[in-house]
């Protein structure tokens, strides 16, 4: 193909920003909206490729920050790229390495998963206080490696180069994450240093692109992302900003939970281009989420928190989330949800999972993540065909009153 | 069946005691000989039954005494057996608890991880030195869970009862093993009251076994398990006193390393019933001991170690073992080994299984597995393929040469 990513627009619900699509890439389709499947470190986590693909994963997240520490730019250029170093034949995303240059510098000789996501997100507060984890200048970000404490620089042109040598089909430019405890003053700061790595990021990106050319190898897509916090002024600003550069499409950072979501997105995407893919970083976690984020034009989510949460038992059912490792499913040998299609729900009771995960076993881990993957890409899936035959607003309706209760579902149902 | 298990064997290669043969069970045949892909918590480490299918394992072998700990007999017969369970549908074996009772209980607030094998082996010793972890007398053994420290006594009768709950296809008879320091006089004591034990398993499993035929249920199979240490007139008493029970078929218990194999089961299987299957417990960690044991009439093998070695990087090649963690595999985007016909080798390099080692991503656990659990199932497939077409002796020769190397083979080739 001759351009790195083309997005077809199917069908848009009318009264709405919801559209369906498919967003071509040299890797394959995706048909949208679609839940992307994390892969963090070039894996998604406890599950091979086949298993993705059985779960309905059309596509994979992985994150730049990471493979830049482990492997490293040059093992994963040397590998032929992401799509072969992990055997994933489907598209790829990467991340641009940003948040995770600002919140995990205090990782280092604790380990990532004893940092919460408060303190990460109070991390990138830490930039402007005496803490001082992460040091930001207008030329990019110093940290620490939260692997062996190595003091790393990373900037806009460097994070396109990794992002390069990674060869996802599609980049994100390299960006600050505000934290939401931030003032406005440094939401500002933040966000117009955004904006000009943005510029660089895209120029440093065309310029890759070009040597792809040379070389006879395919384009790479870039994202630009979205900044702004909760300020609808910056919001607007920031989605002006970026409509007027050549993007191949958008992200939107920095969108703390579902309530979020039909005020931030709707700012900015009534102003960033309707034919371009718009890409919710970090949401999904909520069917919540995933109902308000299509409805307000989102193409693509992706979030880690499914499968973290299925690691600690926490699982999704249609009538809400249950914990496996509690008592009372010792003896339940019914599935997970009988409503469910995943490989888990299939094969495996309740209280076999229980028992799995009581005796720490990785098989529970596995088969938990399995499951609560399938949940969330598939109800992407099936709001997908919700917009296709007009009733995304009946199947919304029946889904969140049935999961959060009639009660609370009316705080998504306008 | 009118009969809990039929064994036919298929062929003898002349000049020595193996065969082939096939054992056939409620839930399907097993070619033999056979590696018994060890499944203790009914569950192969890390992998899905497809995974476990895919890699050639016919038969799962599980863990009475952990079993009976979580999720407990109760759950276990009110899944309707382990196969149910755990959605296993091929034939499954069940190891009395005996030789966990003895050496576990030590592991009560320190976790099995951090109990050594050279610890286990001494527990067992220990149960007539000053530290009594465990208790031993005729009836039973006394012992702490090393779950939650709880006081347990396990008896012959309360074995066959669990593992008739458990409802594998094979159970093995409830036994007193010897540490490999224990003198002649402990041996002899503990051999003797095995086979007291070996009568009384036999009574309980009739019984049980006729509740069965009443209900018009599957009937289940029973192995003794011959002791005696590296005693030749205890091993050889030991084996005449089994010979005239009942049984099913036979196991060869306390049997420590390869170089034990050709004196201790020669020894054995020349008074064993020859038309009964040979299981040879815990070995098959190294590729000798399978071509040793086929040799001297092993028909069954069981052994966590390829796949607990494989956890921690230990993986095998034909040309010795590798540890995939090493600094010159970061680059190596070479298969583990380029022989191997596994998912892994087929699908993932050296670089890669490195990166997820290095990454604590469980997905290297798995990978591993899959390629050492192949590793050892498909060398006594090929074993079994060797007596048939009567190249035995070549291919153990050109594997175990490449393998240990020249100078170190010719320990195995008499």
């Amino acid at each position: 193909m001759n351009q790195a990513l083309n997005f077809t627009i199917t069908k848009k619900l009318e009264g709405t920003m919801a559209r369906s699509g498919v967003i071509s890439t040299p890797h394959g389709e995706i048909k949208t909206p679609a839940f992307i499947v994390g892969g963090t470190k070039a894996t998604v986590k406890t599950l091979t490729n086949e298993q993705v693909i059985a779960l309905g994963g059309q596509s994979v997240l992985a994150n730049t920050y990471h493979l830049m520490l482990r492997p490293g730019a040059e093992v994963m250029a040397a590998a032929g790229g992401i799509n072969k170093f992990m055997n994933w034949s489907g598209p790829t995303f990467t991340d641009s390495g940003g948040f995770q240059a600002f919140s995990l510098g205090m990782a280092y000789k604790k380990g990532i998963d004893t940092v919460s996501h408060s303190e990460k997100g109070d991390a990138a507060q830490a930039v402007h206080s005496s803490t001082q984890l992460a040091k930001v200048n207008d030329e990019g970000v110093k940290f620490q490696s939260h692997i062996n404490g190595e003091l790393l620089f990373m900037t806009p042109e460097n994070s396109m180069e990794v992002q390069h040598a990674i060869a996802a089909d599609i980049h994100m430019s390299f960006d600050e994450p505000t934290s939401p405890l931030a003032g406005r003053d440094y939401i500002k700061q933040a966000m117009d240093r955004t904006h000009r790595w943005a510029e660089r990021s895209l120029k440093r990106h065309q310029e890759l692109n070009a040597e792809h050319i040379q070389r006879g190898e395919c384009l790479q897509a870039l994202y630009g992302i979205v900044q702004g916090a909760r300020e609808e002024d910056f919001r607007k600003e920031s989605a002006q900003f970026l409509s007027q550069l050549d993007f191949d499409g958008y992200a939107i950072g920095g969108v703390f939970g579902y309530l979020e979501i039909p005020q931030v997105i709707q700012w900015v995407n009534e102003i960033l281009p309707e034919d371009k893919p718009k890409h919710l970083l970090g949401l999904g976690s909520q069917p919540a989420d995933l109902f308000l984020g299509v409805q307000y034009g989102t193409d693509t989510f992706d979030c880690v928190a499914p499968t973290r949460q299925a690691r600690n038992g926490a699982l999704f059912t249609y009538d809400g989330r249950i914990n496996i490792r509690n008592a009372r499913f010792c003896s339940d040998f019914s599935p997970i949800d009988s409503e469910c299609d995943c490989y888990t729900c299939q094969n495996y009771s309740r209280a076999y999972i229980n028992h799995l995960f009581r005796s720490d076993e990785i098989l529970g881990l596995t088969l938990a993540s399995i499951h609560n993957e399938r949940f969330v890409v598939r109800t992407v899936d099936n709001i997908r065909d919700s917009i296709d035959d007009g009733t995304f607003f009946e199947y919304k309706k029946r889904f969140l009153e049935r999961y959060y209760g009639p009660e609370q579902s009316t705080l998504f149902l306008d």
